[in-house]
């Protein structure tokens, strides 16, 4: 299995160079975070991630988490390299230093994020779910509430969890039907089934604070009856140490595809003791806080698998022979050329790098806008920022992973027959990426979320508003003749985008189901304008250091290289999915359910 | 897990009323092989793929094979279904009478190829690989040869495998190095080690027959010097019997991500006895005859997970209950609707029908066209049908499969979550089909055979031979109004594949590069056209036999639906492949190898 090498240069490339986080953290008055410190992290992530982490990545996997009588074991150094993530002070990156954390942005972590779930996503999940219930807790909590849970999780001597799927619904969460019947004393009886919960029992922490969605009796029917709960493993003591045993239990784990490093526990609450957070029957609401979080988060995982399977592939089709190149011998005294050399191995190649680094700026994108959600100086400031990482959301989680799990399979392809053999990790990283387009909503939840609620319950304004970014960045830049290979393209889709939007919106005034046989296309298509966006703007930027004599010469015209690739043979696709948007609904809809088969 | 039902309808759709199998068995002179003759095997053939191969799908992957002291064992249940096959008679179907076999062609009995690898390709590649050595043997052995091997081969008693890859080549087989010795009694001495060997070594036959690619000493360096031996593991006893064991043994198996019930083996050959088959140094010509055959076998194999994925994706699709349609409640006394309301879980369950549906009808052509080729009456018969069955090959193999292996997916995506859980069996299906694009030449080694060697080589003439045949068709249909909505279309993407062809031709001849960056996107251009043909073809049949009052109106109505919703939704994807052609290839050849990664 080839190692995992963190892509430290290109991390600073997006970070330092095409987003400026200096001067987005001088904006938002964080003095004390710039590039400097940064870089010393990414060092220090990167030595972790690939001594500690990638080693048990695809041992992990052979050796799966082991269950018996509702105990859950991960596999062999597991929890050893959790025990040093805490003892290195990583979980708290992000926390309120009031509760312990160092109180850096999302922007800040977002690479280390990165690196670890490359390295080893099964791992990951372990601290990644926790970050959701520590910014639920931190966002909705009392006082009270997060004086007993924020100090441990924020050190991470405590895991979280976000227990919302049932055997019965799980996108559709308004059919759930947990109880949560109120005490005397204020706390709650939790009741009922919660599955696929990630990191729901491990042997890794002591305690572990499950956030629950459940209804309140004589709750109203629906999404508006739902309300959130904190129930821990362990009670607390009262002194921020562990106390009695809850009434909840990890009933079985499952048997998956992928990520079986990763505990996916049935947990069975039995009358356990749950306290309310948020108010009553907004859950749901308290739940975004979460979701967009966890979008981003599985975004990643995306640019996790595109990088795996680049890496593995590029190592392959440099040290393989065989074949010669078609125009003419490039290793005469070998037996056979590099598979490097043949043009179809060169096309998976970039196709994988261009969604790994397209992917990583995109997803390092929303990370900045969500700094500027939290910490912006203006009200206007936070709202555009709002609505953009609302619009870009969705596709950044939708998209990116698809892309991911495109080139997870590119990986497999270019090794031949022997990327179907365990021991190359490559159809490892395959099947563990074939649940990134599933979870946390699926791409066609995503889709929709993205076409119905985000683009046309806004007449559009959301859309605009970042074609109207992609506008004047072609409008500054229109002069650049060595930028106009992809400055003119990118004007033109950025035109065709809200034309094709625009057209969808009057199919779908007359029927509505319009929208949702074209949410996925659209989705699809979304995603690679918003990636030459991405890549012209790297493009520009690589142009502008090597005009500026920065240096580093070959990794400046790779980017343009392989933007240049990315306009030439990628992007095209969107004529495809245009293409089927065009193509209508009837033909979907006019098939009755019972002549799908005879 | 979904269970398998066999598709009889569509199968017997295909083969009696558009490939019209009764009159081209009357052409061809087979009196005795007809419609009702092919019912009967179908029937016979469902029964025993869905009782007796089908339970054991699941269980086969959960179990794997297992190895020890060069022994392999096939999971539970898997020898005692052999032995029920054998049984049956069913290995002899398209076998020479000569030896045993009921000489059926190629046509007769690629359902029952399809129904036994559906129900378990892990299992079905036993006999599977078994047909190739069989037709080897009948094309290129000696009459001796004949005698003592096709007779146990034939009835399945013994099982045949073919020995091509070696750790270091794979596609590249100029490169291999075995060697064969000759012996003062005109046998061999063969030594070297082969790789990814099918049932190169498992406990369901008695003996097991290698075909085996080596060189003589002295033969000429590349693929001019490889000849083809028969090595079988126990020697003959020379009364059609198993004699003395042979120097040849499994040195292990690979641990796979699927089809893990078939018994991949590394085979050591430590100078085995082996005999010449076919001419000196003529062994790669010989394997041609096998090749096509192994091709068309795998293209079956995109089929039956398209199948697979479609089936289980519609079962969970018409249960499963989550949100409320678009257009209103549909299920209204129900918690929510069934998710086939959704116009996305529509667009999944369309496309994987349409490729099924669409493959199946492409590689029953195929094999048509293998009847003609075999038994055509004329010299101009058999070398019409083999050029086109040249040209089509590639395209079945890589295209259907490459279909069977994104149905596949959508089978996993429709169940969301629960598609990532083995129970399911979607994700099975997904790892299973994840060989087809990899094994009998991945799909960039498919493209090139058809760019370069089928359509460049000829200077297009195998390609017009075919869209003559389409531009035919088109015109013969050219007033029914109710086939406008194909014809013209087609008609037009049949102009532009010529079109398309040429553009690349005069590119190739500047620049050799262009056509291997051409020649992925040219396979897929050409699959959608190509099985746009054949949609259209079945839409003209099917509303031909609703004109004609024949019954079944639902059947054929879906059927006239599914070609809509292909011809709609799906084709449009051509002008994705088209773009990515005429980007060129420039910006895939421009990146050093030493600068793909920083």
């Amino acid at each position: 299995m080839p190692e995992y090498k963190v892509p430290l240069r290109d991390m600073r490339f997006v970070l330092n160079e095409v987003l400026d986080l200096d001067a987005h953290y001088a904006k938002l008055g964080l003095e004390e975070v710039n590039s400097e410190l940064l870089n010393a992290f990414l060092e220090e992530g990167a030595k972790f991630a690939e001594n500690e982490l990638a080693p048990l990545n695809r041992s992990g996997d052979e050796e799966g988490c082991h269950f018996e009588d509702g105990v859950v074991t991960t596999p062999q150094g597991f929890k050893e390299a959790y025990a040093k993530y805490v003892e290195g002070g990583w979980p708290a990156m992000g926390g309120d230093p009031e509760f312990g954390g160092q109180g850096l942005p999302g922007s800040a972590s977002i690479a280390i994020s990165e690196m670890t779930g490359t390295a080893n996503w099964s791992w990951s999940m372990y601290p990644g779910l926790s970050h959701g219930a520590v910014a639920t807790i931190e966002a909705h909590g009392t006082d009270e509430q997060k004086q007993a849970y924020l100090p441990k999780l924020t050190s991470g001597e405590w895991t979280g969890t976000m227990c919302l799927t049932e055997p019965h619904c799980g996108s559709d969460l308004g059919i759930l039907k947990s109880k949560a019947e109120p005490q005397a004393d204020g706390s709650y009886k939790i009741t009922g089934t919660k599955i696929f919960i990630s990191a729901g029992e491990h042997d890794m922490a002591e305690n572990i604070v499950h956030i629950v969605l459940a209804r309140l009796p004589d709750a109203p029917k629906g999404t508006k009856g739902i309300s959130l709960f904190i129930v821990p493993k362990f009670l607390t003591d009262g002194n921020g140490g562990v106390g009695e045993r809850n009434a909840v239990a990890c009933g079985s784990i499952e048997h998956k595809m992928g990520i079986k490093a990763s505990a996916t526990c049935v947990m069975n609450f039995d009358g356990a003791t749950g306290y309310l957070i948020g108010p009553e029957n907004k859950g749901l609401n308290c739940m975004f806080t979460f979701m967009n979080f966890a979008r981003l988060g599985t975004a990643i995982q995306g640019v996790a698998h595109a990088e795996l399977g680049f890496q593995g592939g590029l190592t392959y089709a440099k040290d393989r022979l065989a074949m010669r190149s078609l125009s003419g011998p490039k290793n005469p005294d070998g037996p056979a050329d590099p598979i490097i050399v043949h043009p179809d191995v060169r096309r998976m190649l970039l196709t994988s790098k261009a969604f790994a680094e397209g992917g990583r700026a995109l997803v390092y994108l929303c990370a900045q806008l969500g700094d500027s959600v939290k910490l912006g100086k203006t009200e206007e400031e936070r709202e555009e920022a709002h609505e953009l990482m609302a619009l870009l959301t969705p596709i950044a989680k939708a998209f990116v992973t698809e892309a991911g799990l495109e080139a997870a399979n590119h990986g497999v392809q270019i090794y031949g027959g022997h990327g179907f053999i365990r021991e190359w990790g490559m159809e490892q990283n395959v099947r563990d990426a074939r649940i990134s387009t599933l979870y946390e909503g699926t791409t066609g939840i995503q889709a929709l979320d993205l076409l119905g609620r985000k683009v046309l319950m806004t007449q559009g304004k959301a859309l605009r508003n970042f074609t109207k970014i992609v506008h004047k960045f072609c409008e500054a830049n229109a002069d650049n003749t060595d930028l106009k290979e992809f400055i003119e393209p990118l004007a033109g889709y950025n035109r065709e985008w809200g034309e094709l939007t625009q057209a969808i919106g009057l199919q779908a005034m007359q029927n509505p189901e319009y929208a949702g046989g074209a949410a996925v296309d659209y989705l699809m298509y979304s995603g690679y304008v918003t990636l030459a966006y991405l890549w012209a703007l790297m493009a520009a930027k690589a142009q502008e250091q090597l005009a500026a004599g920065a240096g580093d010469e070959a990794f400046y015209n790779a980017k343009i290289k392989t933007a240049r690739f990315y306009f030439k043979r990628i992007l095209p696709r969107t004529a495809g999915h245009k293409g089927a948007i065009e193509g209508g609904v009837d033909s979907m809809m006019d098939l009755d359910a019972e002549h799908f088969a005879f």
